[in-house]
């Protein structure tokens, strides 16, 4: 019997939580309320992500340790590594914590990006400026995510604008992309080095957030170039669990622009659209299980409920139409639930898409 | 925010919790060890079965009442019911409760059964016999399951043999089926009405205990008969949830063997292998939800594990299979654990499902 212990009690681990019970295993969360998305369906140890004292008793009463959340500090990871396999590893989640990491990550094993230019002072923004160009993207290395902690710069008063917001801390300069569209790489890798592809996922934003994934995105060239970029990640840091890798899509070829070493909202229709879930395929390679098959089933698209709910009853009378609703309460721009249509075609599968976002923009 | 309270924690209470989740319901469990298949991933009254203080306690904390085994007490029952929507309706259960009111129903409906006689007495045990004939069952009319409770019987020595095994308590005697094969046909109720069915699957036992089943069982003419018959019984009892009826098959034509007023393990398929699993449409039809769609996934077959577990790596790395376990202690006999396998045709389906077969039965 394997015991997981998730840092982090959101949605994704609930949702890996979720995947593990049928497999006849454990899941401890550490987080702050009983009430959280993973408390409500698992055991929980009430405390803070940087509760040491905490962490270490989580680590205590696993057999293995992964998170739901990247922000962990690294003092903490290492000191739980040090008592328990502690998965993705370490390093992994080292690079995605700072973007500057991540691009140089990039950069060395030959994976295509956005320019970019750390940026720490004035001087250097200038320096990133004439390196990348304007327009750009302004962001904070650290602690970013939907959106949040970055701005676009357009001309020399954004810039000024931009860098007064974000400065204090460590930034980020990288050149905004002429969007042909964004698609997900989603891998998994065994603690025995067997690697498994889940097909790419084509994800529309609004406001820096996923707003809605379709997926197979059937493009065979992306998919082999995603293909290789994501497997020389998973090698070069000997990775065990879930990666995603989000990917620009410029004049038809890919550039990476942020990895998360975890299950991702854009991967979140492999519940019911893959032989195997992200989540299930988590819990089975941190748990040193053999992987499943990562083989879609027809064509899906995931939407997300962001600051409300829609009505439950509005949702599940839509045909085949899957509710995930993670048990939190509304609050602006929050992510509440999803919901994941399929279908025997891409035709199909958008017509319900259509009924699905008519749901929540009427 | 519908909690729902269910009584019992076995498997099926665990995959009802597993599909209420993501419904953002909340679910209470009543039973007697909170490490039971559903205490393990959900919260629990710990409290014996017929415990009143505590079903009272249960009524008094959920929106609607549901129940993962048969044998509760009709005094309890009513009770719960004056306080909470119990369902399925109570009617229903008291009539699965027990064989005679069983086929009795069936017979009122105009439902084909084997012949059958009650027998309380030696004398009515003669009068069985002349009615129904040599060979067949003689079972108690209640709390019998898994082939507990009865007797074949293929002369008169093992007459007089099984009537002492068994008497004491009201009796049912029924003729002995030359079976074809059994089916089961399971449907679901809303509170509203509405009915959905799912696709046949032909059941394989030994020793009176499902060992594997699978779906769809394409037989369009017992399809439309056991629709028929399945809808009858929907509506005499104003049924809310789901329903199962187990057919027999004898010269190509259904006999209804018995009917379980719950989520039934030769619907265990339904989780990966329909649209909409029956433990989701179970909790929809409770709480009030539309139903969910029962279309067929592929072809698929579950194959139970009794008595203990294969090795959860050996069933995982046969490619696409999905396990399940309970979280039980192993003991002879006992249901622990279930695979289900899926395949886009039925022939391959047949080939996972032998492959599965052979880890179990080396």
């Amino acid at each position: 019997m394997t015991r997981i212990g998730i840092i982090g009690a959101g949605q994704l681990g609930r949702m890996m939580a979720l995947a593990a019970y049928p497999l006849g295993l454990k899941v401890r969360f550490v987080d702050t309320h009983a009430d959280s998305p993973g408390g409500q369906v698992g055991d929980i140890l009430i405390g803070a992500l940087d509760d040491g004292d905490r962490l270490d008793e989580l680590a205590s009463v696993v057999d293995v340790v992964t998170f739901d959340v990247e922000n962990v500090g690294a003092e903490h990871i290492d000191r739980l590594a040090a008592q328990r396999p502690f998965l993705p590893p370490p390093r992994a989640l080292s690079i995605a914590q700072d973007r500057l990491n991540e691009k140089t990550c990039f950069t060395d094993l030959g994976i295509p990006t956005p320019r970019y230019r750390a940026v720490d002072t004035r001087e250097d923004l200038d320096d990133a400026v004439s390196h990348v160009g304007i327009p750009l993207v302004l962001k904070t290395r650290r602690l970013g995510y939907d959106g949040r902690g970055q701005r676009v710069v357009r001309n020399e008063e954004e810039l000024e604008d931009a860098f007064d917001a974000l400065s204090g801390v460590p930034l980020i300069a990288e050149s905004l992309i002429e969007l042909e569209g964004e698609v997900s790489a989603i891998a998994v890798r065994s603690r025995g080095g067997e690697v498994r592809h889940y097909p790419l996922s084509f994800n529309v934003h609004e406001g820096g957030i996923l707003r809605w994934s379709t997926a197979p995105h059937n493009d065979e060239a992306l998919e082999k170039e995603a293909l290789i970029y994501i497997n020389k990640i998973l090698e070069a840091v000997d990775y065990t669990g879930i990666l995603t890798v989000e990917f620009f899509i410029e004049n038809g070829r890919l550039l990476a622009n942020e990895m998360a070493p975890r299950v991702h909202n854009s991967g979140h229709w492999t519940i019911e659209g893959a032989v195997t879930s992200q989540f299930e395929n988590h819990i089975r390679a941190v748990a040193g299980l053999p992987l499943g098959a990562t083989t879609p089933r027809g064509y899906s698209a995931m939407v997300n409920f962001l600051g409300q709910m829609p009505s439950a009853p509005d949702v599940l009378a839509l045909n085949g139409t899957h509710l995930h609703d993670y048990g939190k309460s509304p609050r602006p721009g929050r992510k509440l639930g999803h919901a994941t249509v399929n279908a025997d075609s891409a035709a199909a599968r958008d017509e319900k898409l259509k009924a699905l976002l008519q749901l929540i923009e009427p």
